[in-house]
């Protein structure tokens, strides 16, 4: 759609001008994600307020153009790239907390703040905002519902989709909607609310947030096993919680992230090892320190070589600084990633690191995995040269064999990175043709005039 | 819509003339639930598996006649009464449960299980499905999940939505989908899913449902407060949860909920009080122990005037018994029953019941309140003869009254019990004009030809 020099006038009327952009310098920062570049805005807008928001909406369906939310960017695949040009409504400026309720445990919050800023005040008052997708400390809190993002303490919390009570958001058709509640319960009507959870930024923009929260654990305490086989590190996710210990975070490494992050940090995590397991424990520190015993025990009965409780915070921290480091230091060996996000019933682990490992061998790509074990949430990473067309294509097929081995294992393609436009194509390998149908009506329902986030989730072929 | 002789013929083919039945001593078990009744059905079917219920749901669209899923039809709302005739599909015969994953904390279950049936069989195993509604020894996983039922527990634990992970359902149009995973994690798509959790039946027929589950609990330990100041139990329950004490359940009773069941059950509960807490902790057994200490000294500390800790299983059974027998036994008063559960923030539960003291006195009716505390889901039961008009319509002020007041507080109309046809008048006191199209036009989209489980959730004023 073309964006005529009119449409962009009304926007600098609706918003002023100081916050809206069309040069260059500014659109080409709204052009990539984490997983995408290239695509340029036809101009970018930094609403401040609901009514603006709306007004902008009005507008391109009148005018007729493209209109993409966009939190921080930091999205893995394509969620908030404009691909078809358009109009990067950028939600920075609502980045209020308005209100932290220390008696019933709630936060109303907009869309635009930062992640780990919202946990470091909400902790604060001894509360607890458990989802932290890796990217929390420049992630957006619209951007994780938009993703419905997870992370490392899902394995006990769950997902973004469990902590949300209620929202307002509008719809591309501008009109301002309330859904779900700020109590514990509700069940007036259609769930709304986590409709939008995970749609991706394509029925409608968030413009605020009710969430739940939790008392913060008194305690937590960190644990690292490194395996000389992989195979056993994987078998050890599935005993930890068969044996009936839930601990918040089973986080894994294989021996590729092992050596790509020791390498870029100049750190030493786990020599020689094919595998690391990070466990982390929550909740009384009476508790807290029986689990981890208990876990070290089993860790050592499961086969691992070298079982370590974090005697510091100093010690945590930097076994977390390695574990968030994997995914940029991977760019060390390669100057492009294909990072999927795929999920298998945990018991699968071993069967999936099995078939990565002969893919690794069959193909001689580089393949490094890492990622949420505990939830069966391993993020494989094809580094390699893009430009390099052979093995591009190894690549792609090697990602189509993996996705398939996924679904046939009960799993799903992506467990918290979305569609986006990265797995738009591999989409129909778990949802059925009906099911997708469902799915672009509510699409049609929700934005009839195609106005927003297009070419996301659905597939043209 | 006239049900045809043909369409029965035709119904007798889909599933056998054994399981399908237009006798009135047969359709008359199913022109109720536990709020309505005098609605025949002009059917009743029993398909025994996914297929025949997509026969039936395209055979209704082209005969054009009115199909109504129906579980034990326990329901508080009207949800699985056939209003305006039509056939009910009872889904007595989908009451397997096809796996218990013991490695991945999943299950496999068909929608006619019942509810209490399922806890004991996963709890043999050591597992755990907290959802728990009062109704839980006769109603349906299916009717749970079609209310997104609650119950006492969803203070820790959440609610039914909560569990589910994913689903096969028929559409009305008959065509058969499969919604969400089977793994912790999950972004595919749009959550259809959860827009099937608490659609009360109207927008397809759930028939499996895979959830999730927990490690069952080392210790469950019960105590009890008695108070003679309501509002000293009301701001209890704030309290505990300030003091970072989650216990399982915080139910609540007054004084009119207690003196019935102790009449009721001829025993005694707590003598001369206007209230009771049943507070519940569970845990590892260590953390128990010491949590229900801290909550006898806090009790005290907030103005009971008598606490109890459950010393045995028998004591523990008594106090449930008699928390689940207050709304049987609250027909001792008189012969009907408007039964609400309002929710509002935690901390507005003394304003709350401030405010039905304040209409019980002003308007002499009887007014009994029970409920789940915990969460702010306070059950409010007006007993009454419906029959005396000019009661009817002092009971109907009041209800609109405690429904604007708990609007007013943040609150919802409903946590647990939905819609249904009961609250469809009241509806647009929470959701605006906007949220009500968007759902009707969701209805619209599921359900084309409008032959699933017409006249619920939408007002047609």
């Amino acid at each position: 759609m073309i964006f005529k020099d009119s449409a962009y006038k009304k926007i600098e009327d609706i918003v002023g001008s100081e916050y809206c952009s069309r040069a260059k310098e500014e659109t080409v920062c709204y052009s990539y994600d984490a997983s995408a570049s290239g695509y340029y805005p036809d101009a970018v807008v930094f609403p401040g307020n609901t009514s603006e928001v709306s007004s902008i909406l009005k507008l391109a369906c009148i005018e007729g153009f493209f209109v993409i939310p966009r939190g921080s960017g930091s999205g893995m695949t394509g969620g908030s790239v404009p691909v078809m040009g358009g109009v990067v409504i950028a939600m920075n400026r609502f980045n209020r907390i308005i209100e932290i309720d220390t008696d019933n445990f709630t936060a109303s919050v907009e869309p635009g703040v930062i992640t780990a800023q919202f946990h470091r005040e909400v902790e604060k008052l001894n509360l607890f905002y458990p989802p932290d997708p890796s990217s929390s400390e420049f992630s957006t809190l619209g951007g994780n519902l938009a993703e419905c993002a997870g992370g490392p303490r899902a394995v006990k919390y769950g997902v973004t989709r469990d902590y949300v009570l209620g929202l307002e958001a509008v719809l591309p058709t501008g009109e301002v909607i309330k859904t779900g509640v700020k109590t514990a319960k509700g069940v007036v009507g259609y769930d709304l609310t986590r409709l939008f959870i995970g749609s991706e930024g394509t029925l409608g923009i968030i413009t605020q947030i009710t969430v739940k929260l939790l008392p913060l654990p008194d305690s937590v305490e960190t644990i690292t096993a490194s395996f000389f086989e992989l195979e056993k590190a994987a078998g050890t996710v599935s005993e930890i919680i068969r044996q009936g210990i839930v601990p918040r975070t089973i986080e894994f490494m294989d021996k590729e992230s092992i050596k790509c992050v020791e390498k870029y940090l100049d750190t030493s995590i786990a020599v020689n090892a094919s595998a690391l397991l990070i466990i982390e424990v929550d909740g009384r520190s009476d508790e807290v320190k029986s689990s981890i015993i208990r876990l070290k025990e089993l860790c050592i009965e499961t086969g691992a070589n070298d079982v370590r409780i974090a005697g510091s915070k100093e010690e945590t921290a930097l076994i977390w600084k390695a574990r968030k480091a994997v995914s940029p230091a991977l760019f060390t060996y390669a100057p492009d990633k294909i990072n999927e996000d795929i999920v298998v019933p945990r018991s699968k682990i071993p069967d999936m690191v099995r078939k990565i490992n002969s893919i690794r061998i069959k193909t001689g790509l580089t393949i490094a995995s890492f990622g949420h074990a505990g939830d069966g949430n391993i993020h494989f990473n094809i580094m390699l040269d893009k430009k390099n067309r052979e093995e591009l294509k190894k690549a792609e097929a090697a990602v189509e064999e993996l996705f398939d081995y996924t679904i046939e294992l009960g799993g799903t393609i992506s467990g918290e990175h979305g569609i986006g436009i990265t797995k738009a194509a591999y989409m129909t390998k778990e949802i059925g043709p009906v099911e997708i149908e469902l799915m672009r009506n509510i699409k049609k329902l929700f934005d009839p005039k195609g106005i927003l986030n297009p070419g996301k989730i659905f597939s043209e072929h």
